[in-house]
């Protein structure tokens, strides 16, 4: 028997008002979905709360004993609504208080651009007691992490950043591989075919995605393993499945 | 004293593994934020659920309670990874079986078309016991209402089509108005008159998104109140903060 792999899982809390309604579009789960999945992280649950300590806490608090790795976004700026700080603080049951190197970072930041380091600017340096700083190469005020929960940016190009300073502390377990196979055929068609092949491969997860292009209904299929060559096996059957049913596979994403 | 506001929330939880992989972008959680806040009703949170049965009849629960309503997207095609059906029933302790003006619809849809309706696709008119139907104008196969549970499909035009088709019948409470003001100030420029402004005017949510655009910083602040009056008195006293700053407001959206 191989070993069985390695499974590192990890949730994402998105928190702003400003997504729930509707004004933004979010941009950074698809980010991170893919960004994760490419250091052997999967994304497991993804909530977007509100701008309230209760809810984030609550969030919080239930995900990180869920899941090996939590990422917030959003709520670490200088304005009154930036309350994630203080909310994460509530969730350890930690204080909250100037961080002495995140001080240090804002003091030489703001010295080389001549703005005033002020009080509402320094709110950005608040952490809970203990946090480690996530690097900020885009806007220096940094990011931070509690336990197995790592604090970003919302604004996507400092979310994006602050991820690429902080993922080489991720433990990825094995990587989910994915083959992507379409076919003008529609789900109805396939479905019966599909499901006796999920039944034959337990450990290749297979996803049905119908779409409707260039007046002609289609559907995608993604198979998803973590064992590569179960997942080769499969894809060739889904493949010869799709011909049977006089459908043409066409591979997706090369 | 006015009447208080009638504040109607919902939540959204989004089924699918594609989300979480990152292999599709979603685009029904911007849709329905907007589309909800038009009818009068507040998205208060959003779910990203895998395609896994306790997960979503753990997600359906804690929100069914929480808040007035629960919209849900995906799963309901007849492939063997649509299970909402099955999970809906499940969290209600409902028998889920063919839903006989379900198989109307479905009869007369491929009588129609020509194609054959087979078990995978009559999967599509099983509901729990009891639900209403939501009608859906793009493909057929209707989705379903159990309580305050509205079960639509993941597909962006469909799901978009299902909503206006079940919009009328939500009783949505006093719309939240907003003012969206942007400026070329840096946030922590603003942040302790804008902190001000906001104690001043508990009844209006205040929120400061910043921006880097064009070679300047700027911050967009948001407002936003279920009660016209104070909403513009706010707003010009967030102009008037601006301006001493030496700032030009910037209406958005109109």
């Amino acid at each position: 028997m191989p070993d069985q792999p390695t499974t590192v899982t990890a949730a994402v809390i998105i928190i702003g008002d400003e997504i729930l309604s509707g004004r933004t579009k979010d941009q950074n789960l698809g980010f991170l979905a893919e960004a994760l999945n490419e250091v052997g992280v999967q994304l497991r649950e993804c909530r977007v709360v509100a701008d309230v300590e209760t809810e984030i806490v609550a969030a919080v608090n239930e995900l990180r004993r869920r899941f090996d790795y939590v990422f917030t976004t959003g709520g670490i700026g200088p304005t009154h609504d930036d309350i994630t700080a203080d909310s994460i603080g509530a969730a350890f049951g930690l204080k909250v208080d100037y961080n002495p190197a995140a001080v240090a970072i804002l003091e030489g930041h703001y010295a080389h651009t001549g703005a005033e380091l002020n009080q509402s600017r320094m709110r950005m340096a608040r952490t809970p007691a203990g946090a480690a700083l996530v690097e900020n190469p885009v806007s220096k005020a940094p990011g931070f992490r509690v336990e197995n929960v790592y604090v970003m940016a919302g604004i996507p190009a400092i979310c994006q950043a602050m991820f690429h300073s902080l993922k080489h502390e991720l433990v990825g377990g094995d990587p989910v591989h994915s083959v992507a196979i379409a076919v003008h055929l529609a789900e109805g068609t396939l479905a019966k075919g599909l499901g006796a092949l999920q039944d034959k491969y337990p450990d290749v997860s297979m996803g049905s995605y119908p779409f409707y292009r260039d007046g002609r209904f289609g559907a995608s299929i993604v198979a998803r393993s973590q064992a590569p060559d179960r997942l080769a096996a499969a894809a060739d059957d889904i493949r010869r499945l799709m011909r049977d049913l006089d459908g043409e596979p066409i591979e997706q994403d090369g």
